[in-house]
């Protein structure tokens, strides 16, 4: 009645980041071998615990993908092992890697402490994660906007179809490197009516599909000596549907705003998701995300 | 982080009915203050545990609703006491129900061998649950159908409008005693096109609201000396959307085939949800409810 394989009886933890939720798996050895479908009863969301994904807990050392991690940077002790909740592998997620670092500082694994960083190991590489004494800021890597500055300038590299919403609507496109489309609405009203479990068409269609983030640009405050933006958004995760937060979805949008606010714009963001609410930090080439983490439950599943 | 007041640090248990899921808080005294917040929150399927349903697993003898049900059924010791999860109180849940019994014998509170009973108390008063080693039977209570053997005849006495079908459809009222109105579709493909997250249309429009079941007929079977019937549902639950089983609404898709059927057509009904399957059987003026139960994982909520 409960297919969860080798999961079974083992001590786990679940938690969230702007409820994305996890289930963390402790394997510090990598002793554990997980099978997809066990990864997929466990997340099932009224058969098993549900979850947006699986984060195994291993040491860098214990597994193969850890040594690429452990070259870039020695002190990459532990290692995330990411699954989607459909059972594939991911390479990074940046919710995820703020909930796995706090479990990770939670148990006692790493010596984190506020003003402190640490080194894990991911598929995409080394990730630095700092802790301020309540939030975690991850390196979210390289963006880009391939339709370049002409699309900049015109607003839109894209014509979206929204369920919803009348008419054809501009995106623009961002890749974090994964695929994000992001249009900018004029109102909260019109975030509202999008219906998201609607199927949008994209005009060029996006060869590898989108990730969608609908934005509402709320201004800017002065934060602590510097302009921050505001925006608001939801989003429709490619392959997954409607989601509470998505990391790089979150820096897309950011992004997006801030190249059509044009020069001047804040390098800072205040992006609230249904889930809650991140920070975006664009320094040149890169971004990091910044958010709360927490762990919600000490589990066992039963055979 | 993790708001779940006196719930936070308890031992608690996952379970499901054809995954329709609940989470089940022991509390064998009543000394548990519950609030509707601490409810909401362990029921979030993201910042929570995530269920449909909380059930406080309670001493009759411990509080003051248990009172009726010891003076309908002295041996009715252990008391359902079921929260939605919007933190409201409920008189009564069908999958929920069996879940509780599944779970009273698995932790050994009470003595229940292959082909046995035991009496629970629920806020609908004593009910007697049985176990034929792998299912639980759970009395569901007296069923109705408002629009009497007028609406019987004619097939419907509502008419239904469904989002991503075509044309009004008719639709046949069964009260359990909550409301239902049953629509018979002719094939699966127009059960998949269905889309429960819109909202139906009806004519005339139920005062108290309604649970909506969208049924194909699949035939008769041969069961044990006796026909079966079989039907296909797909379930929009009043105030809750559509879920992956609701244990009244299969009682009422099985009356209302039958209705439709005619004289001679089975009192036993195998009902395919989307959570798995059930069987109900008509018992004149009552029915009782057949299915599985399963527990998913021991928790404790993290503060």
């Amino acid at each position: 009645m409960t297919p969860f394989g080798a999961l079974t009886g083992r001590a786990l933890t679940t938690g969230h980041g702007t409820e994305n939720d996890f289930i963390l798996v402790p394997d510090p050895d990598g002793e554990l071998r997980l099978d997809a479908a066990d990864v997929v009863a466990a997340c099932d969301r009224h058969a098993g615990l549900g979850a947006d994904g699986l984060i195994r807990v291993v040491r860098s050392a214990a597994l193969p993908e850890g040594a690429t991690a452990l070259a870039e940077d020695p002190t990459a002790e532990w290692f995330m092992d990411y699954r989607n909740s459909d059972g594939s592998v991911a390479e990074m997620c940046g919710n995820g890697v703020r909930v796995f670092v706090h479990y990770l500082r939670e148990r006692g694994l790493v010596e984190l402490p506020a003003g402190g960083g640490v080194v894990v190991g991911t598929r995409a590489g080394a990730r630095r994660v700092t802790f301020d004494g309540e939030r975690y800021t991850v390196e979210m890597g390289t963006w880009a906007m391939p339709g370049g500055a002409e699309a900049v300038a015109a607003g839109y590299d894209v014509v979206v179809r929204v369920p919803g919403l009348d008419g054809p609507r501009g995106g623009l496109r961002v890749t974090m490197p994964n695929p994000h489309t992001v249009v900018a609405l004029p109102d909260e009203g019109e975030l509202a009516a999008a219906v998201l479990t609607g199927e949008p068409a994209y005009e060029p269609v996006p060869p590898l599909g989108t990730n969608l983030e609908l934005v509402v640009p709320l201004g800017e405050d002065e934060g602590d000596g510097e302009p921050v933006g505001r925006v608001r958004m939801r989003v429709l995760e490619r392959g997954v549907g409607e989601t509470r937060s998505c990391g790089t979805g979150t820096c897309a949008a950011a992004l997006a705003v801030r190249a059509w606010a044009g020069p001047g714009a804040p390098d800072t963001w205040r992006v609230l998701v249904p889930g809650g609410e991140v920070t975006v930090r664009v320094l040149g080439e890169t971004v990091t995300l910044t958010g709360p983490a927490a762990l919600t439950a000490d589990v066992t599943l039963l055979g």
